[in-house]
């Protein structure tokens, strides 16, 4: 598509808009933050930043935008592992981090109403100083609230509680043309129409740009506790999951980690894991109104467990020793990150009953395709988050080898019903992936509801599709 | 827009696709109930009504229908509030009852299986038998899950458990034009794409046809305990609600019941609620997995209660008080139908601080609009149904009074920051409603979903838009 190459006119309209000289960057004065997000090894620079400061603003923005056919990518705290917030079409970058206020905490309602540049730590931090509670809880808590919904964020609570989706109840978005909307609101039920809240979420920024949200809380549960339960085999801890699940025990959380990657955070924190000496460890979390509560919950799942083969289960039911381990659990991708020269990820979501199928041809990919894999992942929900290294710079042929381990490992969880991402999304990086995913006729219809959108293709464009 | 009417030779055609002479009717082999749903006042009937049996046929028909652009409505159960299942435009009247067998039940990953034709009832028992739970709980349970599907039915339960779309997780789906496409899947996570399957819930069967739903299930509460609060006064009873909210309680079901329907329940039950004496009450459920959990949550919101200036606490700890009191509960609608000629109704949904306005309002609008108007609801939830009722057969007048009573009603839902419908859906019969409430450029935005679709406009047209 041939979008309109930005000159100094268009630079002087924008301006006019965006009245303080500083939130307008073009030149040398764009950093080069804003040329990537996480993804690895893409970057590509806006012709201009504009740091919105509201609906109003971005509404100016878009209308002429859309009059004069440059493409807009909006972008949050960039902490994106798909390339989605990346302006592969240049154009005008929307950095919407310093819209992060948050609006207001309608207690009657229990609901929260942020500005999209919130970050999801600060969200977490304000209601449960009140008692209050947003479940969604992705590794990254640096994100925005609006990163988080385009994404439609899971993370490790999403067992008990669901997804960013169930937690967003409106919005107000700008469109591509400019025109502001309202949808849903601070209500639990809607049936007026058709559910374009719930499209827009998960849209990675490609049909409107959220600039409000309204977030529904539920009250803090009272008490925590998590169970590390070590076991001699990763295939053993995987395995017993779907058993969890169907003697009706509800975790808040399920994860599984492999010994390497535990070694992989010890070196990378400089601290020890409180356990590292089995193969393999399920990290359970419990909560509830009360010890007593809990305790009944957990000590079900533990015999079944010790059942299975688990070597012990260790309870950490302090909140520091409870932060130790969910640190170490949170910094994976991190740690992973800085023990190798270079990653490339999947973000695979099967049935929770088919993980161990997937983590078992993993294995069988490795020796295949000649690649070092690592995993750890969300074993209560069916999210594993692969990674194929590049242990060292000059691994001969990796690029190859690490495209060809990727497609077969996204083929067979596509064979296992499952999809191409759980919570990271497709942004630029996974589109391939997806299109083999989907049916054509699926992928076609998703066309008809971008155009439906954004019949010019001016927001975000070739992400996704 | 002029559809194809139906020949002899189209009867054939279908015909051929239909092998079982007896699941294709025409002529009057159509019976009555096929012209409408329990949309009082509206009727339709189809050319022709095929019993559908499997996906394939459907797109068979489906195919035929959009080559030969014959209008084609689905059907369930036909107990509809809205009239989306009349054939308004006639075609094709498509009855998905007869697929209603439960496919699968998946221990492992939670999930059930179910073909659309399958009633809520047959459901609900299915999963309790197993110690399993699916939450959606509308009044109506001789409604087909496919319906339910449709409309994002809600239901009591909502204020603890959510609504239908929180509940299913995979689908698939016939397009308008015999294309079939499967949606989400056994995961629990995904963000793969736009979120077309929540597009197809609520889209009342005009984006595609609903031939297999994977549900979402929970473990099975071991414990329910009701309670039944009698207020002095409606105003009291809802006013207590948001305080309930916000000293953090989670009853699974929070119903306002007003002494007037009460009556009516028990004149249309022939039997006796267990109190009456009180102009109004709350109605309150909880769960949890022991009595103790649950007396220690419901003991804090009986203190509430009380405080606020409830007269008693009536506790129901019985499984047969507790279905008499929810029986009755549930018989509302039909027992205010059965006492008045006729009746129009509005299902809007507010913030849930906001019911007390609303309820408010309607006694003034009953003043001004010289109507009679009885309403009951959902207090935890913000869903309130109204209804403008027709005492007696020659009141003079009433057409015009009672939609100049719902206009105003609606428009002040519209301004609590309320939507038309919580639960029943838009249909044939609020179609004007929504059009008042949406903003141009959201309608705009649906008709462009509709189109992506069903360019032809051949699936249940003149529905919702």
């Amino acid at each position: 598509m041939n979008y309109k190459v930005l000159e100094a006119e268009d630079i002087a309209a924008l301006q006019q808009i965006v009245k303080d000289r500083e939130r307008l960057l073009t030149g040398d004065a764009i950093s080069e933050d804003y040329s990537h997000d996480e993804l690895v090894g893409e970057q590509c620079f806006p012709d201009v930043v504009v740091k919105a400061i509201s609906a109003q603003e971005i509404a100016e923005i878009m209308r002429y935008a859309w009059e004069n056919h440059i493409p807009v990518t909006p972008r949050g705290a960039g902490t994106g592992l798909v390339g989605a917030a990346i302006p592969v079409e240049s154009g005008i970058l929307l950095d919407l981090s310093l819209m992060n206020q948050i609006l207001e905490l309608d207690e009657d309602n229990l609901s929260l109403t942020v500005e999209p540049g919130v970050l999801l730590m600060d969200v977490t931090a304000f209601v449960e100083e009140r008692g209050l509670f947003y479940p969604p809880d992705p590794g990254e808590k640096t994100a925005t609230i609006g990163g988080n919904i385009s994404t439609n964020a899971g993370g490790m609570r999403a067992v008990k509680y669901g997804v960013t989706r169930d937690y967003v109840q409106g919005l107000e978005v700008v469109l591509p043309n400019g025109e502001r909307i309202e949808l849903g609101g601070k209500i639990v039920k809607n049936s007026s129409g058709y559910d374009l809240k719930d499209l827009i979420i998960g849209s990675e920024g490609t049909l409107g740009i959220v600039t409000k949200a309204i977030l529904k809380l539920l009250p803090l549960p009272a008490k925590t506790i998590s169970l590390l339960i070590p076991f001699p085999s990763l295939e053993q801890a995987i395995g017993t999951v779907p058993r969890i699940i169907r003697e009706k025990s509800t975790p808040t959380a399920i994860e599984f980690l492999d010994r390497d990657v535990i070694l992989d955070a010890e070196e990378y924190l400089g601290k020890k894991f409180p356990d590292n000496s089995s193969s393999a460890y399920l990290l359970l979390r419990f909560d509830g109104p009360s010890t007593a509560d809990i305790e009944r919950e957990y000590d079900e799942v533990a015999r079944i467990c010790l059942e299975e083969g688990a070597l012990d289960v260790l309870i950490s039911d302090t909140a520091e020793r409870d932060e130790s381990i969910w640190n170490a659990r949170g910094s994976f991708l991190q740690a992973i990150k800085s023990a190798n020269a270079s990653l490339v990820e999947i973000d695979a979501v099967v049935p929770r009953s088919r993980v161990n199928d997937l983590v078992s041809y993993m294995h069988a990919v490795q020796e295949e395709t000649d690649t070092r894999i690592k995993c750890f992942g969300h074993a209560g929900d069916g999210n594993l988050h692969i990674y194929v290294l590049k242990e060292t710079q000059d691994e001969p042929d990796w690029d190859r080898k690490a495209e060809a381990a990727m497609a077969k490992i996204y083929q067979y969880a596509k064979e296992l019903d499952g999809q191409v991402s759980g919570e990271h999304g497709i942004g630029y990086d996974k589109r391939a992936y997806l299109n083999e995913s989907l049916s054509a006729v699926v992928l076609d219809l998703m066309r008809g509801v971008k155009k439906a959108f954004d019949p010019r293709n001016i927001l975000n464009p070739s992400k996704i599709l």
